[in-house]
């Protein structure tokens, strides 16, 4: 099964890839790696998970949070290949940034969010090196942040 | 124009690129891509703007310390290209990093200080991707860090 | 002398790579670019130094953590090399990330004992690029994170 015929299956329509907010582009290609530009948990031009886990929410708000950044990151990709995914020889790496409240260490456990999502979508060319972060003031009170390299054909 | 034609027009002369503050390199360069190590506001070897966003200074400051450190970056860069910016085929990535009060969240504002001075001085090989992030305690208690990528000939 | 025998010489063996915390690999490779997840202090199993830099310890224990962290990176790079450390060209990039206490700002010192060390098993090929990063709420309540890039022959 192919990338985008895995993501029907799930029942995922990729959105319009959001647009930046500030000065710069969504993604860029640079040899064969693309990498996103910070992917923020926008749905339909609203920011659907705001404020800092662990106080505002809890770890199922965040992995659904990380999960809808992660689907974000794809839709910038798929128009870097023009929207045939099977382009994407490897997920490289996701540099995950969780909003976190005082005292909050369950990182791993939201930004599984992305990283179960990009290893559904891909099966072995899903799996990624990943960093994950916890950040005291994110930009527009954003719940998680993600950025995905991916490396493509 | 070229890059060094452009700056010239800005009225701007590149310092001596800063050292680092640790055993590290300022830049380095890995295939046809030069990476720099985290950028500080210094200007003539001082600090020119410490403290955090949102409390000891607002946005109009936040961008221009974040330029400062884009110039600074620049000077790295230029070092690498022994002193030709149009070597630069594309500014890749700036990762932007901004010291934070609570309750902060202006942080694209502050980093198009870095992101439209790339732009202005490079034009199409200016675009970038970017990640943005709110730290609690930088580094020498600097005011912004930023990291660029750039693809050199 | 080979940076294995460089090992031997400082008494140290490297563990176990240890494993990721989440639904990721601890490396990957794309092009001749091999990249770690993020790294903690992990020794035998159990987190050897917890807590925040600047209240729970201080900079000599940082530097340990870090020391550790990067030990840890080693044995992940020696698992992508099958265990010949002189495949790697050049150590390219440290990303580093110190547990931070409000107020702390010796992020450079603590990361030394990672760049230190990577500087004294490569020599010229250990010279790389940082950033470093003060970060509120780490996962697993680690003192100290990083990353580390390294160019494969």
């Amino acid at each position: 099964m192919t990338p985008n015929e895995k993501l029907k299956e799930m029942g995922i329509v990729l959105p319009e890839p959001p647009a930046g907010v500030g000065a710069y582009v969504p993604w860029i290609q640079t040899g064969n790696l693309v990498i996103t530009s910070g992917q923020l948990p926008w749905k339909d031009g609203v920011m659907a998970f705001g404020g800092k886990c662990g106080s505002d929410f809890g770890i199922p708000d965040g992995y659904q949070a990380a999960k809808l950044c992660a689907i974000n990151a794809l839709a910038q990709i798929s128009q870097a290949v023009d929207g045939d995914l099977s382009c994407v020889k490897q997920i490289v790496r996701v540099e995950g940034f969780v909003h976190t409240a005082p005292g909050f260490r369950g990182h791993p456990d939201v930004l599984n969010g992305a990283s179960e999502f990009f290893n559904h979508v891909f099966g072995d060319a899903g799996i990624h090196a990943r960093v994950a972060l916890g950040i005291d003031e994110m930009p527009l009170n954003a719940a998680v942040q993600i950025v995905v390299w991916v490396e493509v054909a």
